[in-house]
């Protein structure tokens, strides 16, 4: 067993995450590399010295290329802005780091591109946690294996409602693309039907501003947006992306349909996976709710009985193993950076589509 | 109270449930007009006195004709294939019956106009029995009140899967265009769409065939489809339309995003709408299970206690009342063939967009 | 094909669902024995000739001697106060006519006894409809066929929440023992209980009125009650009725557990039965929800699309069916008034359980 | 801000889960006293030293006395079998130390009255995890401020399927009353009945071991039981528990019905609370489910996003955080060891009543 020092950029929502996966993640898994809380940088010294206090760091500092020179800093996890993610990551990878990146990956197409260039030939990786649940990994598995058989659509969406309220007053999210809600939330579900399913070979979009002014100012960015999309495998699909979907909280939720059965998830209820099999007597047919357990992947280090449930936090832990183990073995560990990257592309070949109301071949 | 006598042309599903429904009506509610089971037809004297004994006519005829020009027969209902709808109707507007016909309405496009000329000056109405659910008659309420504030967002399904087993054989249902998937099924959602929203203005489609071949074999119309849709009011949607969509059995569903409230709505569970309302404290907000009873639309009828359900036939003797009520009124029913006939419209601009490969408008 | 004269006595919630039954259950089962909705009978002569408009009688009485006396009425429904129950039932079957009764049987253990007593050698049904739902009858057979392996457990209820406002005034349901939740209630899923698992060989009870006094008097019976139980198989049980059970519509609800499997049900969802199969991998052992289709019992004949769903009035509809069938042959039908007697001497075992807090014994 | 050396006696199921809920309470809640991983202890030096390798510790033993004597151990958490808990406890506070012991208190009655009376004076705290989701805090809230009205019914349960199958042979688990059904599960659903209701006053059970034969040996403890019970504030209640449940993963559930509305939770799904208000238009009325989120007690710790959710471990570390501010603060902390006493008296007079099978009145 041994030590990693971790410097993580950003206290904020995602910054305690990846912190407290940090200080737990050895625990829980049994890791053979050990994170130690070396450092931490927020915007200024005293939010940095904070976040130290808070998440139990050894140093602190307003900073952060202060973070990625420091000697005793051997991983960076990148939780600010997406604006600072390229500059921060090709410092990190200058000195030969591992940098787990927050999505999405930069802030433009072009940055991402330029992120997957400076990561070439060292360990990155982008934070997708969600397709990490149990339910998710086994549904992915279940694809993989041909249990549903051959899939022929899939639906999916990443719907919230924090600005579903006409009232709620313009603010950073509600200007810069990079912020708006294919921005923002689509990367999650985008990668989720890549994992699930391969490769997207073209989009048609639409992407809208639903409340164009708020108190306060003009919305400059998108409310909502659907993607219908064809797979390279041929599957028809469609996807969705809301932060105005009132009633959502956390609706990341997708459907698979096979021609031997069909897999239903919605991370509301991220505990359970939705499995329906064309099988058996037409009279006891029916989709069966299957609550995650040790019986499913990364469940059994957090509890050893059934249906008693991982939560989000340990969707971030199961992400720090992952990445510890791509720093340990020197592999690159799903999803790199060149694997975000596509997600980036997506979004790109969907916002040249809804300009020109036109299908977007990602092809060309 | 006086009686009219009620003439029924196919005896198979829909000639059967409207056949209930008649003899049912009065007794559930009280209608002033009467149905007198008086005559069915079908495609054969042994079939239709087959149909005869076992719904309860007075009479059966081999001949629809026969049975458009019996005096005794006052109001027509057709439930036959969809090729025949124009012809039985226009016999018997010819004779100034009133008419209610299967959806879709007529084999074609050119089918359904001429369907509207001829019902023009006489009672007619297409049997979308769906939309008649206690919940669904609510929620266009709650929708037409504005009691979810202004909608920015609609997703319909109608998804089933009798033809999701690749092994299912070739079939009259795998050709023809009007028995494929948005001949038959699509036009039941597409109706509850723009029940619920008003007229859709713009649709960009996909439409496929996912079993090109099954055993005794070609299939030569479509599985599956998708439109992406813009309301007149600008909302955007998306309709989704299989007949290969594995494990769901009635998936007539549909989720309508407003800017005070969401509503969900399943037909698999037809008794229960969900119902969120963004108002109160934050802590206890979260979608309702609203199970129908005697406080929404048409329940009461069928039973005095909320909870207690109605089902699949309850649905067309609703149907049936409304009929009647137009035959007493002469006034037109929602929906009448004119209005058949908007559904028919975006049908065929869902194909030519599926051709094309871009957005068709509705206005053009 | 033949006719028979059918009378029902009392026109309220339960006289309309019957007559309503009649008059479609030909249509729906092809009956060879068909139904003529000959008279129905009321308290009052201007009552009864409103519902033998209403729900389409040839005449109406406000004696209901005068109906059990008619020549033309070969049948008889009874669905009046449980306080007539006994002296109409004798009448009847005085006559030698088949008598439907709706539950309870008789307004007290001696009046049941008695109306036992009166029904022997002639044909006799109690109503409780909700055991002939598809998915019921479907849990009935799994059962019966060992698909669960050996009963563990059952847990049942019926719960409504009519009298859950503590304003709701006095009436005539909140005195006399026949109107309280036991009484009243608690039959059907005693019913439901027997049918599933078998004879009741112990009862522990409590029983307790939560709201004694309402605006415009004191509540002289119960409002809710839970019985222990003991099945004769040995299985452990569990009872409860309430009708103060807030939120609760139609909270008839049980679950079954066994060696190999198990089922639960709620009439809130009528249409779907939840199974369990402690078989096949345990990474995909889940309760599947099987919606109800024509592979289930009595579907069928109200549709042939799966999922579509039946309601409250087509189990009306089922137990005509049965009792015509039981009519023409003769036999009697389950449940008759011998069986309806067992669920009296229940709760009449439960009541004297909850004066002596103690455990009593069926067989005592 | 100050730490505190913690020692764990145990390293199974619960010794991992303090341990790594140690590891991780300060980072998620920023506590003023900061735990130390001290020392592990184990039932042999090398199991120990595996324990502190996985979970981060600094010292291992094979003698929980070493650990118990250890000048840097401070605080003391019990995960061991419930025939130790006893001497340690005695042990930890006659250093003085603060103690954590896990459910259920001791190995019988006499040996929670003697924890007690050690406990006396020093901090105690019983495990009781479950009661700590943000779900059921908030359930509990409601409850104490009468949002639901008056409560006049109570149902629980503890059921899981770990023993449902006929064939899982005889072993630890299955002699010893402390290891059986109601020794060994029912102390979680007692402990949370109490936090909701108050006080049970008297209680009417039965239990009963539902396979006395397994392979490898006779079974000498209670697979499932139930009982009737009184709160002293009068409402009737029911409580069943099972490790038969065949289908049941983690039936942790519970019903409460009250003047006003009710709320249903089953920690199946432990990020949903149903809610149920008897208010508003009876046409919108139905139980809501609500995600628990920020605005739910202690869930804005672990995530800012509502509905992203808490799993099993979160509730661990939400314990910790509640023992630690105990030491701070030198006060007892819910459920202290005389709360838990309580506990086992209501386990102590159900198996007195499933003997006598009478009531037991907790008072006498």
């Amino acid at each position: 067993m041994s030590e990693i020092g971790i410097g993580v950029v950003g206290g904020g929502y995602m910054g305690k995450a990846h912190s407290v996966a940090m200080a737990a993640v050895g625990a829980v898994f049994g890791t053979t590399l050990r994170p130690r809380l070396e450092m931490i940088a927020a915007s200024s010294a005293e939010s940095a010295e904070r976040y130290r206090a808070a998440f139990g760091f050894a140093r602190a500092t307003g900073d952060w290329r202060e973070l990625v020179a420091d000697p005793r800093v051997e991983a960076v996890v990148i939780a600010t802005p997406q604006e600072l993610h390229l500059e921060i990551a090709e410092a990190a990878f200058a000195r030969g780091l591992p940098v787990m990146c927050e999505k999405p990956m930069g802030a433009s197409l072009d940055e991402a591109e330029a992120m997957v260039r400076a990561a070439e030939g060292h360990v990155s990786m982008v934070g997708y946690n969600y397709v990490r649940t149990p339910a998710t990994q086994f549904a992915r598995k279940l694809v993989a294996d041909g249990e549903i058989g051959d899939v022929t659509w899939f639906r999916g969406e990443h719907t919230e409602d924090f600005l579903a309220d006409p009232q709620a007053p313009a603010s950073w999210r509600t200007s810069g693309d990079a912020n708006g809600t294919i921005g923002d939330l689509s990367p999650h579900m985008i990668n989720c039907a890549l994992a699930l399913l391969g490769p997207i070979a073209s989009v048609n979009a639409e992407i809208a501003t639903v409340h164009g002014i708020r108190p306060g100012g003009e919305v400059t960015n998108d409310d909502h947006a659907q993607f219908m999309c064809r797979f390279a495998s041929g599957v028809m699909g469609h996807l969705y992306f809301s932060r105005v979907a009132t009633g959502r909280k956390m609706g990341y939720a997708y459907e698979i349909t096979g021609t031997k059965g069909a897999i239903r998830f919605d991370q509301e209820d991220q505990n359970a996976l939705w499995l329906y099999r064309a099988e058996g007597p037409e009279a006891e047919r029916g989709f069966r709710k299957i609550l995650t357990g040790p019986a499913h992947p990364d469940y059994e280090p957090f509890c050893l009985g059934p249906g008693h449930g991982t939560g989000y936090q340990d969707q971030i832990i199961i992400e720090a193993r992952d990445f510890l183990q791509a720093i340990e073995t020197g592999a690159p560990v799903w999803p790199t950076f060149a694997d975000g990257l596509e997600v980036m592309r997506i979004i790109d070949a969907a916002r040249r589509s809804a300009e020109t109301r036109a299908w977007v071949d990602m092809a060309l």
